[in-house]
């Protein structure tokens, strides 16, 4: 499985570099490389540093955003493969320590990738400092290149890791369970060390650096907001500080309660498993509300003005209070919300499992049906947020709303990655044959880790939506578009065609999981059709093959929805100007979380009405099973289409919505100077 | 079949008159229902007519475009039963006749539709001038109730028209084909009446009354804007008229074309079928162009000034000649795309089908890629004539492209009417036990009805989504909302909810799909087992038992999504405003088009990828059937699936979108004067 990374890293480094290049030409060319200093864009009567001088550090936040996700990717995966063989180890001693090494080891990642987040952007801050001096507003509009790193690292962790997971996981069970029959995980299946790895790559370091970008992008746009308000321009340091403050009070507010989890109440029984992480939340979003109240009355002035859209606008430190509150709490409803529409311990996965009954497409139409009403309240949870917020701060409330979202994702991250590490553990427990508890006990943590996997996703996509906004309302304020009205042609075009984004990348990214994984299936058949012994499990398939499939098919397969998203702003700003590119990035957020949480949840409906019928715990459970009769093979027909749904083009969606408009925002003052050639010229 | 219509149609009595109150009461309050004149809204120096008129008329108005509606949609029922049994019989003498028979049907019920809307029109225009007189703003204000009667009935003809059919089709596969291993059509299975009466209810009755609603309200749309521009204040009639002269035009045009198909170049061959009724549409665009020169340059003055959201325009007679033509030719476009995603003459379907190999779960992945797939072209054909019209000539602009694109809309509707006309012949030819050749005949003619089916649906989608931007340009206008800034909080969580509606809305519209097909199954399998005989064919079946299920189905299913779609434009506009609801309505229109694009489309490869199994007229195809095969199993559940996908949920959103903003707009009075309860009391 360490076979991979050397060919991807390479790919990640040439993407880097080049992208750099592709920074410091735009901006650079924004004032013709001059060296001069010239006037600042929004105090005209002073002196700012010049353009040529943004355009060498936003390249340099670049690539410290870029390495800093690709680290603790890389860092985080370590600790996972080292938690899977841990986890089956401590599984043969019971629950509790397998839970409790689980979990731990998902905290570490947690920690780990929200630590190193804001101490790199922290130490950024002061050294770019140095030069920048008293130009917070050039300062601040360079550090926001360490967003657009991160989240463009996203780009390879989500886009290519789900490509790379869900090929894996649809070749190995559509040959291995469908046609051989033979169990998951089964050491004889060429494709399942593949699959292994995949869990890693794609649930581990995808999910990781898609948080570490909306992490990154939010206190990005927070800064700059801040920067052009009155902090900036009184040079309140202090207050300036406020979102990586809160950052840093939700990691104390983790750590805390991780400790609940591990020693205050510690799990005992299997069926503890599942509320003890869905308290965890709710724990860390109750003591993140009254730490968000210490840091705003300590940190903040009485009051003080922001930037909005050219206004000034008069703030009180606790409409700041709200604003990061109204983003955690709506992360929790979020949460709750997801865990009702994916747990088979509620109405809507138990009845999208009775309509296995008469058949796949039955189950099909209500998985989609599921997905499409799990949209309704989490929406409804963003607006009531997004109107708060922006009604008592603008576009820093936005900012903030997104940085309470993900103040709590420490304790996020350590129950989402939990689940992949039961998961594996499970794998190995089969592999190394251990004895059939065990695997029984990693079957038990991994099925609460399913929820959790959804939880997680949910809070991805909400904050991606309103991290999107934010940077959409940096780009706005940067690019100097007085007003995105919708009645005016240019902008209306871009909102359709916006909308249209979600489903021209959801095109690409789920034939790429079809193709692959169809060469997969090839694969597998030809190696169960040409070694000898292999079913009897007397040779060895050849594993480096099929996880050879899935690096070169996440690699070339995300070439072209990559190019989508990182060209599509370019060209509207280029082409067709500032307007219609702010009609772009806001058709593409509307529409865009619409599909991804829709995908995601259907999904994660899908798996576990699968993993209802197979446990029978209740009377209507039994008599659709068991494994093996006709609901059951429907089932797992849903399954295999939820896959690429929440796995690869769901999720990948975040990335696409918040990718494109960190990207305009770095390059406004470009399309603010130069945008817009065909009208021009028409 | 006749047995439906008395219980629908009371439903719809009552409905028609409960909504007629709601009208009146509403704009009757706006002024507190005072009989005196009132300051004119855009000439507050003139008097007008009260309030308490123009809630009068637009009652009026309602009624006569509901009853049209109703009544064109009967006839056209009508006529495709005399015309399903003509063409059976007339297929026994071969397929030329057949052909013509079966077109002609389709035409008779096109031209209807088209004259009877612009009909009634015309007439209700002239008798409310009687009273109006020179107030040409309050008398084309209550004329767009029309336009509100019209798409308030197409919520029964596709919403309750869609669960109807797929309910019954579903239903009947699902136990006949699949369990009972019987044809399709076959007299044994008790839900075959049902069906076939499906196909006229939900492809006649509800295409229609969706078409019907797109020409009244982009109609009235255009006469509004028209009514406040130079041609309303100089009193111009002729120009006034031009809409409705680009509509006569249009049907003049149409007869031209229809001639060419029967009588011209008649068809001799089946293989002669499909290409004959794709150059219908092209020969009556190329045509229709020149026939908007002719009107826009004899009726128009050489330049005149546009109502544009406050300002004036200055427009020249050419520009409208583009704007008409950009809806045509983008109509064009999309019924092509639309043919190519969708038949398997293309390598989409194809490579659909060929996904079979492995299994349902990869052709559902690959049928939904070919769907969000086919929505790109089509958007951009939208995006670039909303974007030359709006351009050009603003809202009026639009609302002609609209009409330019519906204005071959009874070449269209023959076209369209053709495929379900054919599809019961076979039925009929079934079930009286002609020779087989005859069934043989009739599903060549289905085939190509199929194609023309799915572009039919097409253009639904793309005036739809014109004709609903042209209302919401009116309604701007009307409730005097300055800017609709992406950038105003309100303005932004509206957007972000109204995107959210098509999934509540597709939500309740599968799920009634989904449940009323279990309760068919439940029916059919009732029948099979307890009627003895059945099976044999010396007992018959229940039939009326079926029907009465998907009646009931329809129309208790379609109240949870026609109260989504008839109280959400109420709710946020009287609660939150004018503001918020448009910025409602601009979300559910960019977001709804492209999933009722997709959706109808992937239905629509699903259904022709299983057709390309059966037919087998390819070395590819012939490895993956025959039928009964693995593959041609997998292709029944992804055609299953798409089924309530192309027939109910997706073309049901033409019906939200537009229902919404044309609500919108005839509500505006009321929200501009009461609107936003909340804000007021916060």
């Amino acid at each position: 499985s360490q076979k991979k990374y050397p060919i991807e890293f390479r790919y990640l480094a040439v993407f880097m570099a080049g992208f750099a290049v592709v920074i410091f030409m735009f901006l650079g060319s924004a004032q013709r490389f001059s060296t001069r200093p010239e006037p600042c864009t929004y105090d005209p009567a002073r002196m700012c540093r010049p353009a040529l001088a943004n355009a060498t550090f936003s390249m340099i936040a670049f690539l410290l955003g870029a390495l800093t996700s690709v680290m603790s990717g890389y860092l985080g995966m370590r600790v996972a493969t080292f938690a899977n063989a841990r986890t089956a180890l401590e599984a043969r001693r019971g629950v509790r320590r397998a839970f409790v090494v689980a979990f731990r080891s998902g905290a570490a990642m947690g920690f780990l990738l929200a630590s190193s987040a804001l101490f790199v952007l922290y130490v950024a801050i002061n050294l770019f400092g140095v030069y920048y001096g008293d130009d917070w507003g050039g300062l601040y509009e360079s550090i926001t290149g360490y967003g657009l790193g991160g989240s463009s690292m996203a780009l390879f962790g989500r886009v290519g890791g789900g490509i790379y997971t869900k090929a894996a996981d649809v070749g190995a069970d559509l040959v291995g369970k469908v046609e051989r029959n033979i169990p998951e995980d089964d050491p004889r299946n060429p494709a399942v060390i593949a699959d292994n790895v995949g869990d890693n790559v794609g649930d581990i370091a995808g999910m990781g650096s898609d948080l570490f970008g909306s992490y990154a992008e939010s206190s990005c746009a927070a800064l700059f907001v801040a920067s052009i308000s009155s902090f900036g321009t009184e040079h309140n340091f202090a207050a300036m500080m406020y979102p990586l403050l809160i950052s840093a009070m939700g990691i104390v507010v983790c750590l805390a309660t991780t400790v609940v989890a591990t020693d205050v109440a510690e799990v005992k029984t299997v069926e503890e498993i599942g509320p003890a992480l869905k308290r965890q939340i709710l724990i860390s979003t109750v003591l993140m509300t009254v730490g968000i109240a210490i840091v705003s009355f300590l940190v903040l002035p009485h009051s003080f003005t922001l930037f909005d859209f050219g206004r000034r606008k008069l703030v009180k430190n606790w409409y700041l209070f709200i604003c990061v509150s109204a983003g955690l709490w709506a992360g929790l409803v979020i949460g709750y919300v997801t865990e009702y529409f994916t747990s088979n311990a509620y109405r809507p996965v138990q009845a999208v499992a009775n309509s296995c009954r008469t058949g796949a497409a039955t189950n099909v139409i209500f998985g989609l049906a599921v997905g499409y009403k799990s949209v309704i309240v989490p929406i409804f949870a963003i607006a009531t947020a997004i109107y708060a917020s922006f009604r008592l701060a603008a576009m820093y409330g936005i900012a903030l709303a997104a940085l309470g979202m993900l103040s709590t994702i420490a304790t996020g991250l350590s129950i989402d990655a939990y689940g992949p590490i039961s998961d594996n553990a499970g794998g190995i427990a089969e592999m190394s044959g251990m004895p059939h508890v065990v695997r029984e006990r990693t079957d038990a943590l991994d099925a609460a880790g399913n929820t959790t996997a959804a939880i997680g996703k949910g809070f991805a996509i909400g904050s991606a939506a309103l991290v999107s906004l934010a940077l959409f309302g940096a780009y706005v304020s940067r690019a100097g578009v007085a007003a995105v009205d919708v009645l005016s042609p240019r902008v209306f075009a871009g909102l359709l065609v916006g909308a249209m984004l979600p489903y021209w990348f959801s095109a690409m990214t789920m034939r790429s999981v079809g193709s692959a994984a169809l060469a997969m299936v090839e694969e597998v058949r030809r190696q169960f059709d040409s070694i000898p012994g292999l079913m009897e499990g007397t040779a060895k398939p050849d594993y480096a093959t099929c996880v050879k499939i899935s690096t070169d098919a996440s690699l070339k397969k995300m070439l072209a929805p990559g190019a989508l998203v990182m060209l599509s702003p370019l060209v509207a700003g280029t082409l067709f100007g500032t307007e219609t590119l702010a009609g772009l990035l806001a058709g593409a957020l509307v529409s865009g979380v619409q599909v991804a949480i829709s995908a995601s949840n259907s999904g994660g409906a899908w798996d576990n009405a699968k993993k209802y019928i197979e446990a029978g715990a209740s009377a209507e459970a039994r008599a659709l099973g068991p494994k093996g009769s006709d609901a059951h093979k429907a089932a797992v027909i849903g399954d295999t289409i939820g896959d690429p749904l929440k796995d690869t083009s769901g999720p990948s969606l975040n990335i696409l919505i918040k990718l494109m408009a960190v990207e305009a925002l770095v390059f406004a003052p470009f399309f603010a100077a130069h945008g817009g050639l065909i009208f021009k010229h028409l």
